[in-house]
């Protein structure tokens, strides 16, 4: 496959929250201009974004709903269920944890992961706290396809180390620190301060 | 000002921290190849990316540490406190509101709010609860800059709207929502079962 870029990605995930409203709405057609609309974007970005993955819809009669929606889900592998572990058991930890939102898109988090003996053995959300001690025996018997991380940003990398070492492929990053994986290892990074850095920069400019 | 990407923006933040890492080493020059490598892009992005606000850097020479820091700061809105309300005292607006790397950035969380009668009144790492009834003449004294709105879906638009006829121009947005907010209004979201997707995106994509 060609190379998509991150914000092509990201629209598409935007595009199907469109098209789960308009199903929710009972509508059975969208037309681009009303996906760019809902999703912040135009109708010649929404053609260009769907044209990397074939044809969809028909010339002045829009896409179907439904099976633009089948699409998208599998372009964005949707169709299966993800084991996600979450390692890191503090606020941020917790709070990803109990996120529906996950477990709505398929990705279901089975296993927590800290070193605190105080938080060891806590029950959460039906997860026991497990011990990080344990981190490489439990990724060869469950065989986590994503971690989430959310620890401490000074023990972030031993961690990924550990994580990538117990051939586990995916880690999406909580921590604010900058991470090193192998080829082949998949990282995103969310850093809740550049969020709000790309906020100052635009309250800041805007008036430039 | 040309419009700047929000990847741009975010490269910046980026190289930004690599510069920090940099003068915490104690090393005062750094190539666009050493920016480019720890920022995960290429030399021709770096220098494309900061030839959008003048000249930084001599041929050969590398670039001052110090200087592009300061430099990057102004052009981020970092050299001033911005004041961010949290609205929402779940979870996720709970593990916000003790974020260090907000701080770290010169946000600071002056106050946090929720409809919550079980939370409001509850002490927050120094703030206590508001009840969100007050959000108006809260906004008219304190003049926030930065919400942060961590409430559930279904409540969001309607927050947004108030926060919006209050007067704040900026919303950094963690509801898996979509969100409109008039022109003029800068509002941007964090989805993290988005962020989950465009893993699984690379994961089922990666061997195609």
């Amino acid at each position: 496959m060609r190379h998509i870029a991150e914000s092509t990605v990201r629209r598409l995930s935007l595009y199907l929250r469109v098209l789960e409203s308009f199903s929710a709405r009972g509508l059975a057609t969208i037309s681009s201009d009303e996906l760019a609309r809902e999703g912040g974007t135009t109708s010649a970005q929404v053609r260009k974004d769907l044209s990397f993955f074939g044809s969809f819809g028909k010339r002045g009669m829009g896409y179907s709903v439904p099976e633009l929606s089948t699409r998208l889900r599998e372009i964005l592998g949707l169709g299966r269920e993800w084991k996600v572990w979450i390692v890191g058991a503090g606020k941020i930890g917790a709070a990803l944890a109990q996120y529906r939102g996950f477990r709505q898109r398929g990705f279901t988090v089975v296993a927590v992961y800290d070193n605190d003996p105080r938080l060891i053995g806590k029950s959460w959300d039906g997860h026991k706290v497990r011990d990080i001690a344990r981190l490489e025996r439990d990724a060869a018997a469950d065989r986590p396809d994503i971690v989430v991380l959310a620890v401490p940003a000074e023990q972030a990398q031993p961690v990924v180390d550990r994580i990538v070492a117990a051939g586990i492929g995916a880690i999406l990053n909580f921590a604010p620190a900058q991470l090193h994986v192998p080829r082949g290892v998949t990282l995103k990074s969310v850093n809740m301060a550049m969020e709000l850095e790309g906020l100052s920069f635009l309250l800041t400019n805007r008036d430039a």
